[in-house]
């Protein structure tokens, strides 16, 4: 690990603004993986379902003898083809997804279908065979269905949910409470390229060559560190809205440790990091589809990233930075210049309608 | 059961006329229920995702030694709100009730909700509130759950998906495969009174008493049928989009039998048959939410009957007809006069959005 990591980091506050809106209505901003969907989750839906703030996308369920993990997703991206996927793989990978960062072997799909009157059958169907390959991509059973159909302008074409279950294959083994101070962090690939992706497609920008989306299935690379790394694998999670930084936010929350990030070794490939200056984004912040960090014991971390780059798909990943015990801010970073940043967790990415 | 049902019946079809509507894109009738949501599933869904078209809504799942009943579905109801329940108690009983007529206890429960941009805050966390007491009362939990927000005018209002994992509590004892001719068929209570309640506020028709909806959990009393009727119960199904005569086509084209129905056991509210008749509608077409029909052999009829009308919510239960061997025609009903008539699977029910 680089050596700057331990210098006093300097806390600049990266602030986003937000368009004035309504606060006692949802905003877009609520719903892009941000400081907004967090406080709407912890301050008006936990409470009014009298459930734990702590409520997680991937439950643990226990029948008998058998760990089940169970996960849902809708899925509203718009367009819905773009470069590299379309909501149907994306729905399927995303499900999956969220069991494999649970350390469960996906076995069972749902698929439930909003309908808006007038979407062309040949749109439907080339959806459906999408959904159809990546199930089978990943082995898993489509087991039940549900169509609606709504009037025209009641839906935006589709709307898809994926509900997922499957069997958590070390009960146990995972989680945030078993991340500690000197964990390293590894990402499995390089960050941004589904949101960059989407919303060249959506704002039909020119860049060249155009940028591909992630999207894709985790559980075997993710079965496959489990199988290396044992009881030094401590936590998985895939980086979707929000991107990277919100996960790294909700490890500092949940752990009560600063997740300390260097930016010159996370990987970003030049296509994306044009785009982003282009856009004015960081990609820590932007959506990823096929893309998971881990936190791992420092002694397996050299470990951890020869087994991730011998993955198909993981040959850019790479340690990103370390757990540390909590620091003024939950999440920091060296910026490449050298300098020590916090990085902010954003109300909610400039980005709706990402998955 | 009354003799009239051996008199040769009088086939008279009755067509049910459609829009006009181009046949390469979705017409809302896909989504009622009917004849072209039967096709759609068929010919385009099931073959796409390359699935058997008996593909069901509630599936069973195999683990270890443990039978699983996984199932599906979205909430589009418009309004959001109406006599008798709202989106998040439909969505919760809607989803227990397809677990427990397939004889499952529910267990798990995940939360899936679409908003839309501007829904008030008080909007959602009365919603919200709703789906706790729903799911408290069935002792179902609250898993998993995911948030998305999309931009006004993308969805209308909140979009409400859950999917519910139950365990089969007699696997193997129940199913269409099971049903006979000789078989009784009963209703739990009155029909058509979910769709004329919703129908009713979203038209702000003036009907007084204002008609309610039967929106309520059905697995006490789908157990306790089981319990009292053990191997002599065949199948359960409720009857949902489409009504009682969704699920009589159901059966009729699972078994290759005909149902054979007499009116006037079909019990029907003074109101919802007045409304009924204000509307042009046939209550054997209209939605219920808290009703299912059951399938039992002949000589358990009397005490299903009593067992039923023993349960709260179920004193209007009936004995509505029986199953026959293959007539001309799969559901057959003897109409109030005396004449036979076929009941024709309508392409599409009148009500969007009902569910």
């Amino acid at each position: 690990m680089n050596s700057k990591m331990q210098r006093e980091p300097v806390h600049v506050s990266l602030s986003c603004p937000l368009a004035a809106a309504p606060s006692d209505q949802i905003q877009l901003a609520h719903g892009e993986g941000g400081r907004l969907m967090r406080n709407l989750l912890r301050e008006h839906i936990a409470p009014a379902l009298g459930l734990n703030p702590q409520w997680d996308d991937a439950a643990s369920c226990d029948l008998g003898a058998s760990q089940l993990a169970i996960t849902t997703d809708s899925f509203v991206v718009s367009p819905v083809f773009f470069p590299g996927g379309d909501i149907g793989s994306l729905a399927v990978y995303g499900t999956v997804n969220d069991l494999a960062v649970s350390g469960a072997q996906p076995l069972w799909l749902t698929l439930s279908l909003i309908l808006e009157e007038g979407l062309p059958l040949a749109t439907l169907e080339q959806i459906l065979i999408s959904v159809r390959q990546a199930a089978a991509a990943c082995q898993v059973a489509l087991v039940a269905g549900d169509t609606k159909v709504v009037p025209h302008g009641a839906v935006d074409k589709i709307f898809v949910n994926t509900t997922g279950v499957g069997q958590v294959l070390h009960p146990g083994g995972l989680g945030c409470a078993r991340i500690s101070a000197g964990d390293a962090l590894l990402v499995s690939g390089s960050i941004a390229q589904h949101g960059i992706a989407v919303l060249a497609a959506r704002e039909n920008l020119q860049l060249s060559p155009a940028p591909i989306s992630d999207s894709a299935p985790l559980h075997r690379t993710c079965q496959r560190l489990q199988h290396a790394l044992g009881g030094q694998l401590h936590a998985m999670r895939d980086a979707t809205r929000g991107g990277v930084s919100a996960v790294m936010h909700e490890w500092a929350l949940a752990t009560g440790k600063t997740m300390q990030l260097i930016e010159n070794l996370i990987p970003v490939t030049p296509i994306i990091r044009g785009a982003c200056e282009l856009l004015g984004l960081d990609p820590l912040y932007v959506a990823n589809e096929g893309l998971f960090v881990a936190a791992v014991a420092a002694s397996a971390a050299e470990q951890a990233l020869t087994t991730l780059q011998q993955q198909c798909g993981c040959h850019d990943a790479r340690i990103i930075g370390q757990v540390v015990d909590r620091q003024p801010a939950p999440v920091i970073i060296q910026r490449l210049l050298g300098n020590w940043q916090s990085l902010d967790e954003p109300a909610g990415a400039p980005l709706p309608r990402i998955c």
